[in-house]
């Protein structure tokens, strides 16, 4: 656990790819196991009124990596713990699995979705230091997204939803063909792939990406 | 790890992808983390002259996982148990890893071979019931690959040692671009890739598997 977060930390700022006129380099990041906190869920885990403290920024502006962590418990009363929060808080709180998590948890038919498109997903049972809270949906793994700003989206010429192809050199020799574009004035071009996507495509032994449409 | 095996098992008499004249309907099989023996360190794990134990019979002719399994102590002292071995028995000691596995065990650098090239790779302490090996090397990353006949590898116009592509369809959509060609006559048409690249790409969720050069 304290491996990957290591990984993720050591590739979070690595630039991957080259720049290209008006977009920033291409930086393809693996983002482990989290969860992502309401208010409501927040007030019953770390107590009311609790905030997440700070640890570490995120690559999206505002985003970062609370130093709080729970434990999940899933279908088959097995349990992941140090499952790490992000913040900043959200409206939903949602817990974003590897396959390979979801399938030691328990979870043999984890939907893919997007961030935030939880109707109908399964739940789980979180606990907190000052309590538990019952998920009634919100475990997803996460679809391989592309951030970027509407400048970039321009660049690549996608819009809002398309799908475009990462393509990962090295040893593995990997294409992500179905890379979700998520465009935000906010954001800066990046790529989020889980654990899973990055063991497979070896992302830790090459520099060679490649996003393309 | 029981779901694992439950699925290793699940996928392996699925047919994917459709025949195509005389070459075999194409099988993608996941293969979960696992260890082969040679005749002497079976002597030491399991007792002097101790045989393996069928247990069920792979893809592959006079392949089989046995009923035997060890346990692996990695660089961190970290250990997986119920590391399952498969048969028959080799000229050499090996252990294969998902990059998850190895990760959690300590192994970082985790080099990425086909099956039998172990030179200055990682060893490891494997305990059985019986004693306790010390591998000198021999833990890898298997990279994914193709069995095929002589006569697949015709129909498909390649020789040995070459790569191909394999196109995964459904919700994920991964294209492996490095799929090593491995011939033999007794082989028949499977690609076995390992439990990282079967969670990227989702194989649990799809039929949609396409072999290419």
């Amino acid at each position: 656990m304290v491996e990957r977060i290591v990984r993720q930390v050591a590739l979070e700022y690595l630039g991957r790819g080259s720049s290209k006129g008006n977009v920033s380099e291409l930086v393809v990041q693996t983002s482990s196991r989290h969860m992502h906190v309401c208010r409501e869920d927040m007030d019953v885990l770390f107590g009311p009124g609790a905030e997440l403290t700070f640890d570490r920024p995120l690559f999206q502006e505002g985003n970062f990596a609370a130093k709080e962590s729970v434990t999940i418990v899933g279908p088959r009363s097995r349990i992941i713990s140090n499952l790490r929060i992000l913040g900043p808080m959200r409206k939903q709180s949602q817990v974003e699995l590897a396959f390979t998590d979801a399938i030691m948890l328990g979870f043999n038919d984890l939907p893919i979705r997007l961030s935030g498109d939880i109707k109908g997903t399964p739940g789980a049972i979180i606990i907190g230091p000052k309590g538990v809270v019952e998920l009634k949906e919100g475990v997803i793994r996460a679809a391989i997204h592309a951030h970027m700003s509407p400048a970039e989206a321009a660049h690549f010429g996608v819009k809002q939803g398309e799908l475009m192809k990462l393509r990962v050199g090295g040893p593995s020799g990997v294409t992500f063909n179905n890379v979700h574009v998520r465009i935000d004035p906010t954001s800066r071009l990046n790529i989020h792939m889980d654990t899973d996507e990055a063991n497979a495509c070896g992302l830790h032994l090459t520099k060679d990406v490649e996003l393309f449409k």
